[in-house]
């Protein structure tokens, strides 16, 4: 598969480039609005991954030009540029390409994080109206402990939820959830369960804040 | 201590009542809106209980009698039946009784489980409004697996979260939380991140509809 990473340079789209370049065959490609800072992402990515022997190599460009070959494009990017980012790529999009929305909206207050949700009920229907209507999306990677992905030295042991309407793009990012040594994907239903899915992110932001051991936390369902 | 488990012949009822006999010295009053039914669940637990060798005694009253006594009251009875429990219990609570709210409002639809956020913010929240203003409310307990909770052939491996906004009371029921073999309690905040604790429940239930391994799921933090 050909996986393209928008905001690949960012801390979850880090540990996604860096786990699917280490741990499986898939092509992936850093998307970002600066094709400069893409392709210098992908260098350090490549560099990283070459230091442990593996000559996997990273593309990196321009969003649209990296979501126009994919098989499965992830919108890796802050709630609040989700929509314009997918505006900015959806000429490449069809209905062959997966969409993947791991963002979640927050709000910080002095008690801690508060899931902000959206009109849309979730930000993967938002990711769903703003994308083409032929194109399938597919929520997931929402909860994974951002530096622990990103650091290779880090055998994982960590849940991926996934949400979609679509059971072949749903079972598409299954594959490449599952491709990623210790990691678990497991479904969580249609797009209209989203919010419960992205709700578990704050929560954990909660419990790093007031629990000195759970400092990257990501969660297992047992 | 004195624990009051309030609805404590429902699910999540019973396991904590369970558990908290087998496994700690507290004393374990069931209350019921029925005393007659509140004394044969008791009695009905006892027996589980003594098919171990274990001879603890397990009282059973009428919620307000059960609450008056009590350290800590569990208000284990359904999000729509909380306000008129608590008001019921009232005049037997005071600054010295810990409040525990384990309760979820949900709504299913045809995708699955979701959460039904109270006017108040969480259903923790609105527990700390209809309890007189000197009790302080821990919101805890709604995201252990019932059923293994209830069985005590399960070892236990289990995540407790905690909410409040009164430090005593949120270690008084931290204590008890770690008194229950394979349970870990972790803190999330105040009262104002309840909502974020309480959805983990609607997608425990969505995860269970989904994926045939997950049928009783609880959840760890790593």
């Amino acid at each position: 598969m050909r996986v393209a990473i928008l905001g690949g340079t960012g801390d979850i789209g880090e540990g996604l480039a860096l786990r699917w370049a280490y741990h499986t065959s898939h092509d992936v490609v850093i998307g970002s609005r600066d094709a400069q800072r893409a392709r210098s992402k992908a260098d350090e990515y490549e560099t990283e991954l070459a230091s442990r022997g593996d000559e996997t190599a990273i593309e990196g460009a321009e969003n649209p030009e990296a979501a126009a070959e994919a098989d499965v494009v992830v919108a890796a990017v802050p709630a609040y540029h989700l929509v314009d980012t997918i505006e900015a790529v959806a000429k490449g999009l069809d209905a062959e390409t997966v969409l993947v929305s791991p963002a979640v909206g927050m709000q910080r207050d002095e008690s801690g994080m508060h899931y902000n949700r959206p009109g849309a009920g979730s930000v993967t229907a938002l990711a769903a109206e703003a994308a083409p209507d032929e194109v399938p999306v597919v929520g997931a990677f929402h909860n994974l402990a951002a530096d622990e992905l990103a650091n290779l030295d880090v055998e994982l042991s960590l849940d991926a939820l996934l949400v979609g309407d679509d059971e072949d793009a749903v079972e598409r990012v299954e594959v490449l959830a599952e491709g990623i040594d210790g990691v678990r994907a497991l479904r969580a239903g249609s797009i209209d369960n989203a919010a419960e899915a992205e709700s578990l992110t704050p929560l954990l932001i909660n419990l790093a804040m007031h629990n000195d051991d759970l400092q990257d936390v990501g969660v297992r369902f047992v």
